[in-house]
């Protein structure tokens, strides 16, 4: 049976965390925390009446049979918007305006493909749906010029259509999150090794749609780096690529849909490369004497090898916060930061992939935390839930996260680091302001960045000028404007000017040509 | 000083290869070719005189300044087609139909946008032109409908804009070939590492625009897994991509240019990951019973490693040639299988890796043969002037390549092969087919096909029955229409089935963005 995540914060209620009486004192202290803003309770929250017209309602049940539309409160409720903290705030403070009509549980490609052709004549919006885990308001579409907003929620579509041994790639149906995907392969001894922080709900087509990226991608790759094949339903009908890895046949139209975050069609179809469950995982952490230290020996290692499966690394003050030392908080470089590198795979290739990894770093000053490893693993999955606890005591809590080339990561880590702290200190909340390089290239990096400060009291307009200061700090210093969690209604505007005018020209062109009503996710990717 | 390319054929005239008398008996025997079949001398070609109106040639001068705008019988056959065996055939027949009427030099990416400009004011049709090296076709573009067509010949365009040493990446301009890229990388220490048989002529912009692939492709990645950044100039204007090497921002609109054959817009700067250049380069072969035995090898070192830089494998009868035991011809597996593992790196990351990998060849039943490493190195640019020697001597000599996932390899194989016996046997000229696998995935490899048969009087009908036998073979098997050589025009209705008719109608509408009035390299890619 799968648990439905929390309707108004992360995940499973019965994982909720709880924040220690030191941490009070902290967002007292540190951050000028005074009351605590708890959610209302399920029973306040009120939603307006389904704008389905009978009609309408008659024809997508006639799809999907009618016991797989949905337009209960609690369905309703739970289809709306995704979990970033704007979407939170706005959830635990009662507004529900954006609730989605009626929730649609196709069970096919060919039902999706249908009720896309009814919802097209019946100028219905349709919103995707795959773990709900979006923090770029991906779930959010503009709804202006239709008759009502349905979600499509994919969570039928959970088979493991095929196993391919030889070519080590399994072929998934969109809607399984990550754990359901990973038991099935697990059982023939194979594994995606794909685990974004929201691994536990977020879905196989989610992963494509949003170009997602995992915490091991050093050693496996992203998610849109494994799709080798893509099933996709759109208005005008369906498209199959995908009939090698790679090829010279045109431009590689599977990169066109990875990305589009549902705008140009449905994924109801993901061929992803598979590897043998590794029998060795280990993760270990690596103390630098500062941030420098620990991006070059990050950088070496991806560059020059060995590459660990995981490689990730804190800066000072996120170092700091994960050591419990918040007296180190803006001390400077005092508790120096905190590395994680990970191995995964046969003992034979751990173990030289380890022993050499460990020498490079040693070389490079680092000293072994091996212990600070097994804490990370243990908490890899858990940040979600610390952000409901902190937004319930009355901070701001989020995150965003950029990347570019290597030679630009010092001045983007500064810049959009300066721009979340003047912007929130100007407000009158000093904020704390984390980061840590998430996942490394040959080339370049990502930056992942934690913000905490004390809630105003519209938290919402407090939150919208720091991540709007930060935003435009990332396109100045060159960044992109997401590095995994997706471009959504949040990132329309500064994704525009990444790409530049005809780059959105071209996109819109892609979808005037598969949703000619327009009617997939209104809004989303592009205006 | 730039050396050009034979007019009528492959690359330096002074490298022209002889066949030994032996190569002739064999011709004879094993092909029943008869009669030498020579080109036309250079004083027997005639052209057409050039339709650039003067009020053209006059705006278009004024932008390369008048040196730069050519129309001598010399340059225009120097663009005219590329190096398939059909382009060949024609040119060396005295078919002059297709050269530009002009050929334009521009010296910087805003006289590119300028000529863009006016040749769309003036229904001018506009040939991208690298390295002259297509073979599918790529520069022959649909005249129907345009005033003149004209190659955009980009060799001036040849700098080495940015070498990153910190992000270990490169921004050339598109028209330098591959040898001056390199040298130019090799003084400050670097490489890129892609040596496609094409290395020595073809260019940076031609690289990307067609998805090249290179030999030693294992180890370093496909041209376009190393393109970070591009800059196009369109009809329309500059397109800038590449923030980071990968994002989460959208649909990756480099992947939409890389392979798009210069009809979206021109490449005038490519940003690509380099490499310290290697200190060590070692290649051997390595001999197996039969082609599944090599077969199952090469996956299974892609697969669990340790991944050589080459990997390559010979079928029975291409192992059989380029040992010069033609007796072999047809004999089975008498021969076996030679396969190439090549290793470039440090001393101790190629000992290892070559240590590794010869455990796993000999425990697979490989045997090692050193000298044809070396062999295979010696020859690894000279295929095309030896074809320039058959079809002189009156054969057919001729190439394809097609890629699909492991587990559709055999299929794929036979049924390609097939194709290509029964027709040209059909035809009365059962031919010699030859396959090696030349590139190799996790999920899957390429199959790169040599073709010989005695000429026709109709060598060109007599080759195209044979190809769009193999190409419908491609597609029924489940393969992709190319790896490696691009859609040109001899691939574009294979290439639409491949992507499906929604597939092409997204192309278009990107091409109807960029390109409104359809003057980039009409007819290629998409009809």
């Amino acid at each position: 049976m799968r648990t439905d995540m929390l309707w108004s914060g992360w995940g499973d209620p019965a994982e909720a965390t709880a924040l220690g009486p030191e941490v009070g004192d902290l967002l007292r202290e540190a951050l000028g925390v005074k009351a605590p803003t708890p959610a209302l309770s399920r029973e306040e929250v009120r939603l307006a009446d389904s704008r389905l017209e009978d009609s309408a309602r008659e024809r997508l049940g006639a799809v999907t049979g009618e016991e797989h539309l949905r337009e209960d409160a609690d369905s309703r409720l739970l289809h709306t918007r995704g979990k970033s903290m704007p979407d939170l705030l706005r959830i635990r403070s009662g507004q529900t305006d954006d609730a989605p009509d009626a929730v649609l549980l196709p069970g096919s490609h060919e039902e999706v493909l249908e009720l896309l052709r009814v919802c097209g004549e019946d100028r219905i919006a349709v919103v995707p749906f795959g773990g709900g885990t979006s923090v770029v308001g991906g779930l959010e579409p503009r709804r202006a010029g239709f008759a009502a907003v349905v979600a499509l929620d994919l969570r039928r579509l959970d088979r493991l259509l095929e196993l391919d041994e030889v070519s080590r790639t399994a072929t998934f149906e969109p809607g399984l999150r990550g754990p359901d995907a990973e038991r099935l392969l697990g059982e023939r001894g194979y594994t995606i090794g794909h685990h974004p922080q929201s691994f536990l709900f977020a879905t196989i087509g989610g992963f494509a749609a949003a170009r997602s990226s995992g915490q091991a991608s050093a050693g496996y790759g992203r998610f849109d780096e494994r799709v080798v094949g893509l099933r996709i339903a759109t208005p005008r009908g369906t498209v199959d690529l995908g009939r090698a890895p790679k090829s010279a046949a045109g431009p590689d139209l599977r990169q066109l849909f990875l990305g589009s975050e549902g705008a140009f069609g449905v994924i109801t179809a993901v061929r992803v490369e598979v590897r043998p469950a590794p029998p060795v995982c280990i993760y270990e952490g690596w103390r630098f004497a500062s941030f420098a230290d620990g991006v070059a020996a990050l950088r070496r290692l991806i560059q020059d090898g060995p590459v660990p499966t995981v490689l990730r690394l804190s800066d000072e003050a996120e170092t700091a916060l994960n050591l419990a030392r918040p007296q180190d908080f803006g001390a400077g470089n005092a508790g120096g930061c905190l590395g994680i590198a990970g191995y995964e795979g046969t003992e034979e290739d751990v173990e030289a992939r380890r022993d050499g990894a460990a020498d490079v770093l040693r070389e490079l000053g680092a000293e072994l935390d091996a212990e600070a490893g097994e804490s990370w693993e243990r908490g890899r999955y858990k940040g979600p839930y610390l952000r409901d606890a902190l937004l319930d005591a009355g901070a701001l809590a989020e995150t965003l996260e950029t990347t570019t080339f290597w030679s630009g990561l010092d001045g983007l880590y500064a810049s959009v680091g300066g721009a979340l702290r003047e912007t929130l200190t100007r407000l009158g909340t000093p904020p704390v302001v984390l980061c840590h390089i998430s996942h490394v290239y040959p080339s370049g990096a990502s930056l992942y960045f934690t913000v905490g400060a004390a809630q105003l009291e519209d938290p919402l307009a407090q939150w919208r000028a720091a991540k709007a200061a930060a935003n435009d700090a990332i396109i100045a210093a060159g960044g992109s404007i997401t590095h995994h969690h997706g471009v959504g209604t949040d990132h329309r505007e500064h994704f525009a000017q990444e790409i530049g005018d005809l780059g959105v020209e071209t996109l819109r062109a892609v979808k005037a040509t598969l949703d000619p009503d327009g009617i997939l996710n209104p809004g989303v990717l592009i205006g």
